[in-house]
């Protein structure tokens, strides 16, 4: 079906004509509301009219412009790479009921029950199960699709399958390791912080090795990204974690997502000395990041474990005993990389385009102010020291001594 | 057209329907003499019948197995990856007359004054400007397929185009970084040899930086790799170089290609114990590999200097003298890179499927068995060394203390 933009009044014929959500759906009218901001894409709810608490979302991708400074247009092409790293996910996600690369559109389970994360840590909710479950989200894609566990061949073809995803890996490339850290047209740079913006600017030690991490997430092929992990694109509640939105997936260095997640944390963290969490709070943030790293790395270990066979290993090479220091090398470089990512990931939210609610929203200039120091020095700290990491515990420290 | 083999006898009415072939040869009557083994490819040399001097060589691949071990057949494709690599290089590479990948048929400039640079070697030939050439052709190619000269939408196209080279891909994921280092049908262990070769599959040190090196040639796309530059992929004289055969083009690791040559380098210095070259010859070899990369480093980092702008730079982000560490610490990582892959190169070598011949030639055995523990215990010093490399001076002391 050739690609057209469907509206409340187009949609359920369309979905109607798939079997899996005629199926869904019964033999009840369906009812249609537009969620989405229309801006990127457009999210609508259907609802059976009989049962309104069957549900599902329909999102489609539009090629409308995203006004990131000039000459940024998105394609509705995303759509087809979220599209593919969903299909991938096999737990932690939600369920998809059809999706459709030619219409940039996909259907997938309704998450009524569930908060986006980032307004949940702005809340100073706890998550009891997160870090199990993102741990084990992160261990599982990140294992899976890397050498460790897939034949050469399969890798390949992984990498062929994402390798298009240029728009969104150009955004990364721009917003999150080159304009933050230079004069930009689209970086937001409060009057009152315009020193600090320009001292950063200078700061050419800082912006060597932010370049070095550019550098490996362009050249490196670890494993299957979301590429945009931050606390947006997870859903909560206090039994279930769902990640949404891969739209930004591709094949890159392990430590990306896994930075992106300490990244959010270590704001939420900043964000609470200002918001009601207190220091309870704060410390739970710290000890979720530990946990998150304690967790994914020991599930990363089991599944390497039980994978004897792989792109990179061939049986009999090395017994486990004998693989054994190379495996531990081999996490501390995830770690080392995931601290340095992270880093960037904290500064590029001070100045540049896209900053965090937890800390953007905060209404008092000067509090405000005070917070995206301490991000910025948090950031920075990480990104320096990040290849002489030994322990997620000295990354507990950096962020704790925010 | 359809794959069809070419025979001596259909090759020329397939070449005269080549408007830039029927113009090389013009009305002459053509002669076609095979001179390639028909194992792995059909190789023939074209000339005019009546100006014999006037010669093209054409190569097609064909789909025949070639028997490394089980389940080693290659597929005709790999002289797509043959021809778009030539088709890249712009200086050091035959010239191309005509290309058909649905053939899986090339057509180039025949190179009838020059030898293979191993067998030149082996006769202890001086080539005065090689070094000079192949470091140009290295950081031509390496620089300008880098996230250095790119944009990096033209990056992602460039590893689309050689993402699919699986094949050759593995063969040296088996036999340059795991099977010659363990118990392996496809391996040559002379009886006499027997115990040096049980002793490097328990050197399990060993084996982990190797497979540190696999996985980095896995998961790097630094750079359009010609994948296999040992000295019989090379043909020279005294005036002039060419880049030949490369059928294993990937995007990978800038050090495989540098590597290659400097442990093919090395396994002539070794050789040349036992050969005709006495001691002169064989520093004159150790001056190469360092001339090799001082002229490499020196082209690389001019072409650097001429591209302020590509995927990992952006004009304003970093001045020139600001960017100059950051150019010394990746030169130093490509060294390192170059003498990691150096040493597993000449390792494998030595109980390997594929032996070279200035070693596995030798006809005493006592000289023979020597030499390749020689070879083993300069690619062992190399690959262990790798990561502390500083300067390329500390890799021409390695190879000298053979």
């Amino acid at each position: 079906m050739p690609y057209r933009i469907l509206t409340r009044k187009t949609l359920p014929e369309y979905l109607l004509a798939v079997p899996q959500i005629r199926d869904f759906f019964g033999t009840s009218p369906l009812e249609v509301e537009e969620i989405g901001d229309g801006n990127l894409n457009f999210v609508f709810v259907v609802r059976s009219a009989e049962e309104p608490r069957k549900s599902l979302i329909v999102k489609q991708a539009v090629p409308y412009l995203r006004c990131a400074g000039e000459g940024y247009a998105l394609s509705r092409e995303r759509m087809t790479f979220e599209i593919r790293a969903l299909q991938g996910y096999t737990r932690h996600a939600p369920r998809l009921y059809h999706a459709d690369e030619a219409m940039s559109l996909v259907v997938m389970e309704h998450l009524s029950d569930h908060t986006i994360l980032r307004k949940g840590l702005m809340e100073a909710t706890r998550y009891p199960r997160f870090a199990e479950h993102i741990a084990d989200f992160l261990a599982e894609t990140l294992f899976r699709s890397s050498s460790l566990h897939l034949p050469s061949d399969e890798k390949r073809r992984l990498i062929d399958r994402f390798n298009a995803n240029t728009e969104l890996c150009r955004l990364t490339e721009d917003f999150v390791f080159t304009f933050p850290y230079m004069p930009n047209e689209t970086n937001r740079i409060e009057p009152e912080c315009r020193k600090e913006a320009e001292a950063l600017f200078a700061d050419v030690a800082f912006k060597r090795r932010v370049l070095g991490l550019k550098y490996l997430f362009m050249n490196r092929t670890d494993a299957l990204l979301h590429g945009d992990l931050h606390t947006g694109s997870i859903m909560v509640n206090a039994e279930e974690t769902f990640v949404i939105d891969p739209e930004f997936a591709f094949v890159g260095p392990f430590g990306f997502d896994i930075g992106a997640l300490f990244a959010n944390l270590g704001s939420a963290y900043i964000s609470h000395f200002y918001r009601g969490g207190g220091e309870s709070y704060r410390t739970w943030l710290l000890e979720t990041v530990e946990e998150v790293w304690k967790r994914f790395e020991s599930a990363f270990l089991a599944l390497w474990a039980q994978t004897p066979s792989s792109a990179l290993l061939t049986p009999g090479y090395l017994d486990s005993g004998d693989l054994e220091p190379f495996m531990r090398d081999f996490m501390r470089e995830i770690l080392r990389q995931s601290a340095g990512f992270a880093g960037c990931k904290m500064a590029r939210r001070v100045f540049g385009i896209a900053g965090v609610e937890e800390i953007r929203g905060l209404a008092d200039p000067a509090e405000r102010k005070e917070a995206m120091m301490r991000a910025l020095a948090t950031g920075r700290a990480l990104v320096m020291a990040h290849d002489r990491i030994e322990s997620v515990e000295e990354i507990v420290e950096i962020i704790g001594r925010a």
